[in-house]
């Protein structure tokens, strides 16, 4: 195991009715940003819920956050935190609404020009308090230090960290979550299952609190995703997806470990080339990806076979491809398509992706360093 | 799943070296009580590397803090904080050492009679900041808002609860462990792997997360507590120790679930009949316990064996058995023997124990409060 240091101080309500939690957050002064992304809110009482428990203090609203937040959006934001003395973020909706609240949170104190936080790593030395009203489990965002920022007028996606911007607080009521579109609820299981996989998919250093609660992420995914499709409005299977997603990228598994991120590099470079949904592309690309580095993996995956999937028999080449084929067979049992071909994209993406990265330098990505451009490209022919 | 609010703000610094990182949490203006044990610390090299990494801070030292830590002695280090105008009280030592730590935390800015936070449940409104060096893998006092406090002149042992107690920092450095007896290290095992079911072993509420969380934490506790014990310089096996005993009660597991406690509750009355090592009391109660209450645990003591014993075959009568067998065996393996018997103790100590709780009124424990002081009685005889 290696070293690390972990700190996780999100408080978080979860369950049945817990919005009205959110007035024992307030204190007297607060004066609230609520930011939001459609209207969905609106339509399935999280909205109503919300004001209830806001009551008489003074809140502004800023509507209209996009599934990948954007830059100039969310500087509209920014200006009105500044006009009216904001002095708490409170985003409502899911993991792109949060990630916008916490762009929003680091930008309005900071000096300078807020794009720098992104695209020269400026260092981050405050933000407002940021609360959240989780309504889409996903991305982990409720309860990790990340976010991910776009800006369309100039073809920009960028990350930043900061321990200032883990949410104060963050409420997950999972009753919220029972009208989303399947699409949406199985991209966020998608996209929680390939967050472990990329902390945990990669060579061993002996964490076991790490592999094993990794792989019971996983396990609680695999069993309860498709499950949860098949019948939304089954509480236990609800919450268990929701504090699984929640806990699939809280840094807790990923604390000591050596981590990957070589499928959301080449994921995203697919949604900025074709608009693909996120959790799609991770879903072309991981299976492949694990085929195509499956030496450098081999160790995990034959420990993720064993343990997530059952896989002991035949020799280590069969379950190695049997692996890969339950994990290809996962996505596919929630709603996402693992070839380009099924989206009807055509294998020269391989290339774009592959000269993309290159030209901006991105040359060794993965847990070792080793994939390259080359590899790149081969892994997405592969995913044809 | 039970609705939940779940805060855990303790930052951890974990890993070889990390002692270091103590001068990176203190201020200009930190003013530290080091609270200590005994003087296992001078020899094994941690009191040096903590004073190099104060500095010429000002330290006040308070040594002598005993297993099962004194009120006496622990008001002794009240005044002094309030005498030197101490803000920051720094642990270094085992579970003890901190649970001292965080009554003095607590009773230094408490208004009144300390004694009232233990004997009354007087309300903790604040507390000094607490920071700790953790020496002893076992109790997760290092990560969580819980103290137990004796207080020998009148007899009482109680606990404390409070969100302003939860340490600021704990450092864990699994090399500063390997100079333990081994009965130190086989009662760590055995305290964190009976927190652990505590929290677990009840009935189901399809919290998946936590169940197989706990699972996991058992599993690494069972493959690891032995050969750690045979081995004990080997690093990832005692790193696996440490971080797996504070993940079993750094409430993330117990959230949303039911608890028992019941066995914690038996076991202390005989530590204070006979002064025998808490974790040994443990092992002779929770064995009997779970036979005793095999009817209302069942469907959990099934699912444990699966899970974490691999017991799949028989009658489900013969499944328990077995699962309680195992229990049994795993406790003997780290040393610590399960018969009232072979430390000595007379079967007089089951009605002795159920009397002295009846007396005190503690008539219904265990989760589903069906845990009478006749059933304490027989779990005790059983275990004769």
């Amino acid at each position: 195991m290696e070293n690390f240091t972990f700190h996780n101080p999100t408080r978080i309500h979860f369950g049945r009715g817990q919005i009205a939690q959110l007035s024992s957050e307030l204190s007297a002064d607060s004066r609230i940003l609520l930011l939001a992304g459609g209207g969905s809110i609106r339509t399935n009482g999280v909205y109503s819920q919300v004001k209830a428990s806001l009551g008489a203090h003074p809140t502004f609203e800023l509507w209209g956050v996009e599934a990948n937040p954007d830059y100039d959006t969310l500087m509209k934001a920014v200006d009105l935190c500044r006009r009216e003395r904001v002095n708490l973020i409170l985003a409502v909706g899911g993991g792109s609404v949060l990630d916008g609240a916490k762009f929003v949170a680091a930008a309005v104190p900071f000096k300078g020009e807020p794009w720098d936080i992104l695209a020269k790593n400026a260092p981050v030395e405050s933000a407002l308090p940021i609360g959240a009203v989780l309504t889409l489990p996903a991305t982990g965002s409720e309860a990790n230090g990340a976010a991910v920022i776009s800006r369309r007028a100039i073809g920009e996606k960028l990350a930043f960290l900061s321990p200032h911007i883990f949410p104060r607080f963050s409420i997950i009521d999972p009753e919220t979550t029972f009208s989303l579109p399947a699409r949406q609820v199985g991209n966020g299981i998608g996209d929680a299952f390939t967050h472990v996989m990329e902390q945990y998919l990669t060579y061993p250093v002996n964490a076991e609190v790490q592999d094993r609660f990794a792989e019971s992420i996983l396990r609680i995914l695999v069993e309860v995703g498709p499950k949860t499709l098949a019948t939304p409005t089954d509480y236990d299977l609800r919450a268990n997806l929701c504090w699984a997603a929640t806990w699939a990228l809280n840094t807790a598994i990923g604390m000591g470990v050596p981590q990957d991120w070589a499928s959301h590099v080449i994921g995203h470079e697919i949604t900025a080339l074709h608009g693909m949904d996120h959790a799609r592309t991770l879903a072309i690309v991981l299976p492949s990806l694990m085929n195509v580095q499956q030496q450098a993996k081999r160790q995990k995956i034959l420990q993720y076979g064993a343990r997530v999937w059952g896989i002991t028999e035949g020799s280590e080449q069969a379950r190695v491809d049997a692996t890969i084929a339950k994990t290809r067979g996962f996505y596919e049992s929630i709603g996402l398509k693992t070839r380009l071909s099924d989206y009807g994209i055509d294998v020269a993406v391989a290339a774009n992706v592959a000269n993309r990265l290159a030209a901006r330098g991105v040359t060794k990505i993965g847990e070792r360093g080793d994939i390259t451009p080359e590899t790149v490209e081969k892994i997405l022919r592969q995913a044809a």
